[in-house]
């Protein structure tokens, strides 16, 4: 029996999410019915997961609507354009905010309970993208094999169960999998916090390491295949990850391992043809010099701290969606 | 001008050390005459760096013989197995426990004074060699060049200005260098804590970065080539080094720029052939878990934490010692 947690859920006009930032030690769920606080938490990455965010902010739309009386379009703006500048890279927080303003521009009232019908909508999706994934995903696998995975795309990054994170779990369950092998994901430790967090809830057995041990692994055959998410996929395929994907990458492609990337179709971007239009979020230097508000290096050091990479397109040996498996080379197509 | 500090030195009958676990945030300065102490500040890291321990070893070894009175040979014995269980990659250690061994071995009185003259010489032995070091590895240049190190392998690392570390602020001051990247160097920071405070007293323009971001400097052409030092090099060439420093030479390969090993001819361990022979310390949980002791992971959570790894010889473009610079195909005999 693995016990139980939520990453967040909608209940009496409030939001509940569990605030990441203090996991695994603590366990602590904030109740908000503001979308500045809602935002804040996508900001400060209480909340977060490509998937996760949008949802989030497609709620925090109808609560925001909530208490409006009077001038909704310029309120809705207000609330959409707030949401829209939390976080810059992951796709699927602006497919959910348009979808949220097509909604609202489709009608004239009620607008907090139809705009609260559309969030629910999402989040059903999402639940249901999670679970075609994981089992679209099976296929990848010939053996019982060990899988390394970066960063969190689990329970607390989506929706559901999770992309890369949800399959893992899923092929576990299914004997496809023996062993994970969880990269602790500098700086803001997603792998060493999260996914061990969600590991450990699910009783699958995993080690932590830093994301330079990686390599050693890989080249050792320590592991059968590297499994990640995606915050932002070009229609060539080449995906944005949390930073340290590119890296894990080059080092299955060196090793003749085969590295996979699971996500919905809401984390592609139709807009752009690869992944050089793609905006790489830099986010502040205390992620490098502290942890946990302790200072470890300088304030004068200057630091390189960008948030995701972009991995091309020829070393994803497979991009798992809600719709199936694709191999290189890849051409997605809006339907 | 340069800002003055100093790694280590003797004086009076005590060794003073500078404290490297509280760096860059505080530069305290311990005093001690006792090899007990400074086995243990070996095992903690408060002494840490190949060369560097080899010499706090041999200064070590004096100071616990300073007051033996009587059974010379036992009490020299205890010392020399206390030093020598403290850490065990770097090959310097034991060498210059050996040398000073020998030394112990060819006199029957006069202990101390012979043996702190012994030590002394491994010291002025090392500041030599990274003299030669630095001036042989200016061949490596061919432009003025941006540098990406790993780990710390600076005056903090060994006897005189570093191995690595050293080439390069010798390569800066005749501008052969414009900028450095210095990874952090997960688990302890290395790279984030002593690296950037060396190139910071050092005037020199740098930039602090997660490991795993390397890769997309290296694949943008950020970077020109990347130097680290090594902790043992066996006699075909293949370089243990910190931990991430493999991953470093995969992602130069793949990317086509060139990867330096700086080291003394004192790494080279000549009963190994290849870098399978070579024992990589695995140091504990914690270092992963916690950061200055704030538990951030689980202790219920399983975790790798190799202190280093082996890169083999046909990844490095050249091994920069005191003799000159050596390109694969590596054949170092002892001479």
């Amino acid at each position: 029996m693995t016990e139980c947690f939520f990453s967040f859920k909608y209940e009496n006009h409030k939001l509940i999410f569990l605030d990441q930032t203090k996991l695994p030690l603590e366990e602590v769920y904030i109740e908000t019915d503001s979308y500045e606080r809602l935002a804040e938490a996508i900001e400060r990455l209480e909340v977060r997961g490509a998937p996760a965010i949008g949802i989030v902010a497609a709620y925090a739309i109808s609560l925001g609507m909530e208490n409006v009386k009077n001038n909704y379009e310029e309120e809705f703006n207000k609330i959409f354009n707030r949401l829209s500048i939390t976080r810059p890279t992951a796709v699927n927080l602006f497919w959910a905010l348009n979808r949220m303003k097509n909604k609202f521009l489709s009608i004239q009232e009620n607008y907090y309970q139809v705009l609260l019908n559309e969030a629910i909508d999402i989040h059903n999706d999402d639940i249901n993208k999670c679970e075609l994934m994981a089992r679209n995903g099976l296929q990848i696998f010939t053996k019982k094999s060990v899988v390394l995975t970066h960063c969190n795309s689990g329970k607390l990054a989506t929706g559901g169960e999770g992309t890369a994170l949800g399959l893992i779990k899923h092929a576990f369950k299914n004997d496809l999998i023996s062993y994970v092998y969880a990269d602790e994901t500098r700086p803001l430790l997603q792998g060493l916090r999260l996914t061990a967090f969600e590991l450990e809830k699910e009783r699958i057995p995993f080690t932590v390491l830093a994301d330079s041990m990686a390599a050693i692994l890989i080249r050792d055959k320590k592991i059968d295949m590297v499994i990640t998410g995606a915050d932002r996929i070009a229609k060539n395929g080449d995906s944005a990850n949390k930073i340290g994907t590119y890296n894990l990458a080059v080092l299955c492609k060196y090793h003749n391992i085969p590295f996979y990337i699971v996500a919905p179709t809401s984390t592609i971007d139709y807009n752009i043809e690869n992944g050089k239009q793609i905006v790489i979020e830099e986010r502040s230097k205390s992620e490098i010099i502290s942890l946990h508000n302790i200072k470890v290096g300088s304030d004068s050091f200057n630091v390189f701290n960008p948030s995701f990479d972009v991995t091309p397109s020829e070393l994803i040996s497979g991009i798992i969606t809600e719709n199936g498996c694709c191999k290189f080379p890849y051409n997605f197509e809006e339907k």
